[in-house]
């Protein structure tokens, strides 16, 4: 059986790369994505995920995690977890479990301590630095969630026909402590039905979670539509719900995959990166734009690959 | 314009009283069912919800709440927060930020702190002893998240055609800490769209949010479903997933309501029981059960009514 794995942004490709010999090797989908986001979460050049992402507006950083098995339903999440290394294992760990497979803040942190998880400190100087930038720039009354809201999304096939998705992220850069976004929330930020395909999104969490994306993706796919489409006429029906409603939508961008491995793409801002491979190609860094309600792609040049970390 | 209101539970019969007035009198959605949650909130004999509600394995009451407004999709919620008494009129003032709007844990209590709420202890004498009950019964370590996970869940249409959605729990008793469960995740424990109509669902959020039903029921009737259809086509649908998927489905109920003051039910268990009040109706228990794939329900007596809290 055919194979495949997409995710969201440039910050992908390494992750990504390690997955695809995991997935031709014919290792679980689980295995597979848990490897590609932890290498994610561990490169502090990555300023949105684990290690090196931006911190809260009490220079902390907290992150969001989720897991999903696509034969089975089962899901882990925590949110606004601080001091550990990956998220995204707390987040599998959790999957085992029957009831209590979402926790969050000092909760999640106990069970994470519990199950064996290393504590450490997530803060780089770097990310300390920028804090202490944008501190001095705003005054504190008029601090604002701000920039940095790039979760790492993975959706993986396997030769056995199992789907998964995993998502982590850092979240907003100088959120109020505490703040979850759409990657642990099921149906928003990831959604995973082997018998169909997954989704996962990234993007301002506060809208993303409006629209339930990820499931209305994998829902479009079961009607029949190809991964494009549905991926397409989801975050367009969304955009379009959201500036109808509020005026303004802010950023969705959204990678799918159906239980064939074909993958669709969409977004409604000017510069999504994401990266593929499948059987049929090897991994590659694509960029996406929006323009008159479609989404187009082309592929990155080596050159913006070397020069982007997003 | 017509008016109604639905809520999970005969706990909801109080509070649906009040909305009714206001509701008749052409008060927003918005204030109605605030009205109505609170008063489960603050009724100790409710023990599944706010003051009384059961403690998570630490002898903590730990509160989820949430709040969607069906005009501008704005929304607010809380998780995992400890020590205040209304968690709906907090997750009502986080619908007025544009960021930050679910907060859990400190995070949330210091967010309230700051916005004028009261802290308070919210354990009751008789949680305190039930909990001390089922700790002498179950040793530490076979500890199962058990019983209790009755989320009030009140969908609202005012006359000028705004339907909101709110919803309130302690989640599930003996719950590890920092749980959260479906009812502050947009989409599994409530969805609102005042163009279509809004649902919430109660039951074990470990599988309700594995099925966005509250999204998938506002989806079904934007098809052109009425709501009765819509409610029991997104429950079979889910509960039959989960079987199939996992061998079992656990509890799961909701209640609906299109902009037209219809509404619907329904319920994959033996006894749910649900609070309707429109023009058409003054405000009434109901009992629903479910057998052979189909929700149905009767008038609960008044007997039952004053004999049961759930």
């Amino acid at each position: 059986m055919s194979w495949g794995v997409i995710g969201t942004w440039r910050m992908a490709l390494e992750g990504i790369m390690e997955a695809e010999k995991l997935l031709k090797d014919g290792k679980s989908s689980l295995d597979a994505i848990e490897v590609a986001v932890k290498m994610v979460e561990d490169c502090p050049e990555y300023r949105s995920v684990g290690y090196g992402g931006l911190p809260n507006r009490d220079c902390e950083i907290e992150l969001d995690a989720a897991f999903m098995d696509g034969d089975t339903f089962s899901i882990g999440a925590v949110g606004s977890i601080k001091d550990f290394k990956n998220p995204i294992s707390i987040a599998r760990k959790l999957m085992d479990e029957r009831y209590n497979i979402f926790l969050v803040g000092q909760g999640a942190e106990r069970y994470a301590h519990t199950m064996g998880f290393q504590r450490t400190n997530m803060l780089t100087d770097y990310s300390k630095e920028e804090w202490k930038k944008k501190k001095s720039e705003i005054k504190l009354d008029k601090l604002k969630a701000y920039d940095g809201h790039d979760t790492v999304g993975i959706v993986g096939l396997d030769r056995n026909g199992k789907m998964a998705v995993a998502t982590s992220t850092s979240g907003l850069f100088m959120k109020r402590s505490g703040r979850i976004g759409d990657s642990p929330l099921s149906g928003s930020g990831f959604y995973a039905d082997s018998e169909i395909g997954a989704a996962s999104a990234t993007g301002v969490g506060e809208d993303i979670m409006k629209g339930c994306i990820s499931y209305e993706i994998v829902r479009l796919m079961e009607e029949g539509l190809h991964p494009q489409e549905a991926a397409e006429k989801a975050v367009n029906k969304l955009n379009q719900k959201l500036i109808s409603k509020r005026g303004e939508a802010k950023d969705i961008s959204v990678v799918c995959m159906n239980n064939k491995g074909e993958w669709g793409v969409a977004t409604n801002i000017n510069k999504f990166s994401f990266v593929v491979a499948t059987e049929a190609e090897e991994p590659t860094v694509y960029i996406a734009s929006f323009s008159d309600g479609k989404t187009t792609y082309v592929k990155a040049t080596q050159e913006w690959i070397d020069t982007h970390t997003e």
